[in-house]
C-alpha cells in the first residue's frame, strides 16, 4: 500500500461557519433528558428514518456498527414495558435514604406511555465476527460504539425538535422476555421519543433540586491524574 | 409538589431552521474518525474549553456527571502512551487470520504522537455517592454517560475544524500506571485531537477495504426483535 493511495478519498474539512457551529453548539446544550414534555402527535416515518441515519453515522469499533434499533409504537407492548418500569422503580426508591424518598417519588422517571414512539436500543457483539479491530484489548468497546449512536440520534432530534428521554430503570429480563431479544443481544437503552414545543432551560434534575451541575475546571487535569 | 411548581423553567424549544438543522447533521455525517490528518499547531485553551464544555453538557444518569478529562500535552507521556499501544497493537494483529495481517498491518491505528493534544477520558463511579438514580438496574449507565460526552466533544470538535481519534488498542493497566489513575476510576477512552484541512469522505476503514458499511434498513425491526 503506497502512501497515497487514498488521497483521492480525503476532501477539504476545515471549521464550520459562525452560524453553523453555533447550531451545532445550541443542539449539545439545549437537548434534555425528557420525561413528560412528549406531545401526542405520531412522528412521520421519513423524521424517524433521519434520526436513524444519524445514529447510523456513529463511529463503531473496527467499523462493526453493532447497533439494532427495535421501533415500538404497539400500546400493549408499551404497556408492558412501563410495568417492567414501575416494578423496578419501586424498587430502586427503597435504596434511598428516607428523607430523599420523597422528592424522587414526586420525579417522573419515564414518558413510555405517553411518548408516541420507543427505540430499544441493542449491541449484537457477534456483528463483526469472533475479532473485531480495536475491541480485543477492550471488550466493551461494542457497546460504547452503540453509545454514541444514542448520543448522534439525540442530537438529531433536538434539531428536529423532538424531545428523547433514555429509561434505564428496568430489569434486563423483563424487556428481552417483551421485545424477544435473543441471549446474545445487550440491551443498552429503552429511548422514547415524541415532539416537544417545549424544554426544560437546565437539566430537570438540577431544576427539581436532585443534584446540580459540577464546576467542569473541577474535572481537569494535566498530564496526570490530580494534577491541575 | 404541585404539578406546575416547575413550569417557570420551561422554555420554547422547538425545531431548528433548515439551515441549522443541515449544520447539525453535517456535523454528524461528516465526522471521522482521525488517525493521520492532523496538524501540528497546538490547539488554542479557549478552543479546547469549548470542546470540553460541550462534553460537559452531555446527558448522564441522575445527573451524576461522572467524567473526568486529563490533558495530557507532555511529549514523553504520549511517548510511554504510544509504546504502550505498540506493544497492545503486535499482540491484536496476531489474534486475525493470516491474510487479514498485512492490511491490518498498513492501517494507521492512533496518531498519540502526532496530535498536539490527547485527552484521557474516565469514569468515577463514586461520583454520586452509593446509589445514583437510574444506574440501580443497569451499573453501566455511568460510562454509558461518559460516552456521551465523548461523543459531544466528538461533534463539536468536528464543527471547529478539529479532528479526534479514539484509541481503544492498550492494556488498560498501563494507561493507568502512565498517568496514575486511581483503581476506582474506569478508563473509558484516549483521544487524539488536532486541527484538520482534510478528513476522508466515509469511514477510513470503508476506503482501505477493511469493512462496508451495511444498509440501515437490516438493522431496524418494529415492536418486536426480528419483526420487519
Amino acid at each position: 500500500m503506497r502512501p497515497d493511495e487514498f488521497q483521492h478519498a480525503l476532501s477539504p474539512a476545515g471549521e464550520f461557519s459562525s452560524d453553523d457551529k453555533a447550531a451545532v453548539y445550541r443542539a449539545i446544550e439545549t437537548r434534555r433528558d425528557v420525561r413528560d414534555q412528549f406531545l401526542a402527535e405520531p412522528l412521520p416515518d421519513e423524521l424517524v428514518t433521519k434520526l436513524l441515519k444519524a445514529a447510523h453515522s456513529a463511529p463503531s469499533v473496527g467499523f462493526m456498527q453493532p447497533w439494532n434499533f427495535t421501533l415500538i409504537t404497539d400500546e400493549a407492548t408499551k404497556q408492558s414495558a412501563w410495568e417492567a418500569f414501575s416494578r423496578a422503580n419501586a424498587e430502586a426508591k427503597l435504596m434511598f435514604a428516607e428523607e430523599q424518598q420523597a422528592l424522587y417519588s414526586s420525579l417522573k422517571l419515564e414518558g413510555i406511555r405517553k411518548a408516541p414512539l420507543s427505540i430499544c436500543v441493542t449491541c449484537d457483539p457477534t456483528r463483526g465476527g469472533d475479532v473485531v479491530l480495536g475491541r480485543t484489548h477492550n471488550p466493551r468497546m461494542d457497546v460504547y460504539s452503540t453509545v454514541c449512536a444514542i448520543q448522534n440520534l439525540w442530537l438529531a432530534a433536538r434539531a428536529e425538535g423532538v424531545g428523547v428521554g433514555w429509561v434505564s430503570i428496568f430489569h434486563d429480563a423483563d424487556i428481552r422476555e417483551i421485545l424477544g431479544i435473543p441471549a446474545h443481544v445487550e440491551i443498552v437503552a429503552w429511548l422514547c421519543l415524541g415532539r416537544v414545543d417545549v424544554l426544560y432551560g437546565e437539566p430537570e434534575l438540577a431544576v427539581k433540586g436532585w443534584r446540580q451541575r459540577l464546576p467542569l475546571e473541577e474535572l481537569l487535569f494535566r498530564d496526570r491524574w490530580g494534577a491541575r
